[in-house]
């Protein structure tokens, strides 16, 4: 049984299952089209279904087309260090800010993670604020079109209207929708209120209805199916959303990478050493078992942890991934070689990454919002 | 059945039975003589009992005595204007402030009754803030040790710790005593979170326990009951208490003066001939049918709304109290006299009131905590 949501993704997940289930729509080929007509080329995570679902893109694309430009909104809870999992969404939130020309707010909810994990607490979080911001902005968001709003430090601009919202939101609706419980914490009923400011804030302070876009994993939809209900009441646009699947732990193709096991995570701060070995050690092979038996009957890249995340994160090219596909696939390509090649994609990728890491640390008071 | 909750109070108050069902002390000589020590006389509302119950005062007082300070903490949830019965724990606050010449932090929680009240808006709250605030400053309160703090406004200040205190709450628990349900909404259910945070919000600021005392009507315990819980796990001292009763409806002696009908209420910026005229329509009275029955049965002075204003708020002189308590139960003092002496009373004293009011309107921004 699959289990979807934003604190808990257990099981095989069946995403034609989540879209059903939560109600969205698939990206269809035309709204590929129709996207592309604005942004020339696509972004692979598109044509590859990477980003896979939506809700309400063909309305925020009349909107655009009429002028009426919106503003891109995702987040971070910070409560541990960055893995590759998290930059899936990030990379193609920073893609759309730059085809679209669009202001980004880029949420820190610095309390979320405190009220749901026994131990955690905001010392803890406000270190992992700082650490994560380093992540953001080092992969090239501009200052100038993006702001960070961390709940605890812009209350004064949030939480009145936090509360507008959980006005219209019952406990039965949190109950249903996030399996709460009456032993959940009044920090954990009251949260997703907090989650769905960002989305109308700008409408508040520049006292126009501004359309809103948020690009998110697949688990954080249950927010909004909770406030998307709500936001028109208070007078906003619900905001339109564009859902992607999750990049898959080290140990499996099936569920999410998690922060919490360093087994099956690489953190966007492991050094090449570390990368290496995780992947030798960890990474889920669709190889098999002998050299021999591998080259006669191949591999199957489709549950291959190396070559997933080479297409959902490290190959843009879709003909070098075509390659490796069938290379895998007809046994030409070894596991060990697979493996060699994302290690190389990852350390690379990785080495830019850490250094604009370190150049993002001076940068960090320009990211955040005025308060 | 009586229900006494902070949203709501239904049918006859027995305070004796309260006592026992919240679990506070009720106030003994004792405990009076020993706050007389610093206070050198006793405010009538402690001799007549209107202050009736406590948590804690002992200890809060063990701590005074060894020089460790407290601070008071009490508050208005705007909503409306303000009627006498909000007077009574300010009045008693304001003499324990000059007494014991101790700091005030004055919650606004300009949420509050957003959230309980399906067609009041921020907007409203807002002018009710301003308005609310000038009949506190007009009290006389130091603007050097007092502060006013005001939810959506302190959020910066307080959202965290709110957060801290949710994080111990259960919804179970504020069902049981708050009488919430599953339709209750999310700002309902995490409110208390934010009233808790005052009683703790210097020892956080000045990095030291300090304790605090809140006077307060007995309908507002309910928060406490459930944070006093809360507050030594996150470090601080338990709050102490002092609860009030209800300054009865001009309807009759049970229950609260309520500021939802204009009928059974005066309000602080009524004029003589509006309080005249609410007197001597609405004012309950203990008398009897007719003048000569009542000079010969006499009156019956505890049931009588006149009286009772004289006792609770506008008589402190305890001869005289008494003199018209006798006179009016022998029949002598007639019920149109004693609605003549409150009516002169009030308006002698909302006469000063309203312009020490207009006085305020130019010092507000001296009560306001700094952001």
């Amino acid at each position: 049984m699959q289990k979807v949501t934003p604190w808990e993704v257990k099981g095989e997940v069946d995403y034609s299952k989540l879209i059903k289930e939560f109600g969205t729509s698939p990206i269809s080929e035309s709204l590929l089209k129709r996207i592309k007509n604005h942004t020339k080329d696509l972004h692979f995570m598109l044509t590859r279904k990477i980003f896979f679902s939506h809700r309400d893109l063909p309305w925020l694309l009349d909107e655009y087309e009429k002028n009426n430009k919106f503003f891109l909104y995702t987040g971070r809870a910070p409560s541990g260090n960055i893995h590759l999992g998290h930059l899936v969404p990030w990379i193609f939130t920073k893609w759309l800010q730059d085809k679209f020309n669009v202001d980004l707010l880029f949420q820190f909810p610095d309390e979320e993670k405190v009220v749901f994990k026994k131990d955690l607490t905001f010392e803890d979080t406000e270190k992992f604020t700082r650490e994560n911001m380093l992540d953001v902005i080092a992969l090239g968001f501009s200052p100038k079109k993006t702001k960070f709003i961390i709940d605890t430090v812009h209350a004064n601009l949030m939480y009145k209207h936090a509360m507008r919202v959980a006005k219209k939101i019952t406990f039965s609706t949190v109950k249903a929708t996030f399996g709460l419980t009456d032993q959940s914490n009044l920090g954990q009923i009251f949260y997703t209120s907090m989650q769905a400011v960002p989305a109308f804030l700008p409408s508040v302070i520049k006292n126009k209805n501004i359309p809103c876009l948020i690009p998110l994993a697949i688990d954080q939809d249950a927010h909004f199916r909770v406030s998307r209900d709500v936001m028109p009441k208070l007078g906003y646009y619900k905001p339109a959303i564009i859902h992607s699947t999750f990049l898959p732990s080290l140990l499996g193709p099936k569920g999410k990478m998690s922060a919490s096991s360093s087994q099956d995570t690489i953190y966007t701060t492991d050094s090449p050493k570390t990368v290496e070995l995780k992947i030798k050690k960890y990474a889920f092979s669709g190889g098999q078992p002998t050299i021999t038996e591998h080259k006669q009957r191949g591999g199957n890249p489709d549950i291959d942890i190396s070559y997933q995340y080479l297409k959902m994160l490290f190959e843009p090219d879709d003909k070098k991934l075509e390659n490796i596909y069938q290379n895998y696939k007809s046994g030409s390509l070894l596991t060990s070689e697979l493996k060699e090649i994302i290690i190389k994609k990852i350390n690379f990728f990785l080495k830019k990454h850490q250094q604009k890491r370190e150049q993002a640390k001076k940068n960090i008071n320009k990211f955040i919002l005025p308060t």
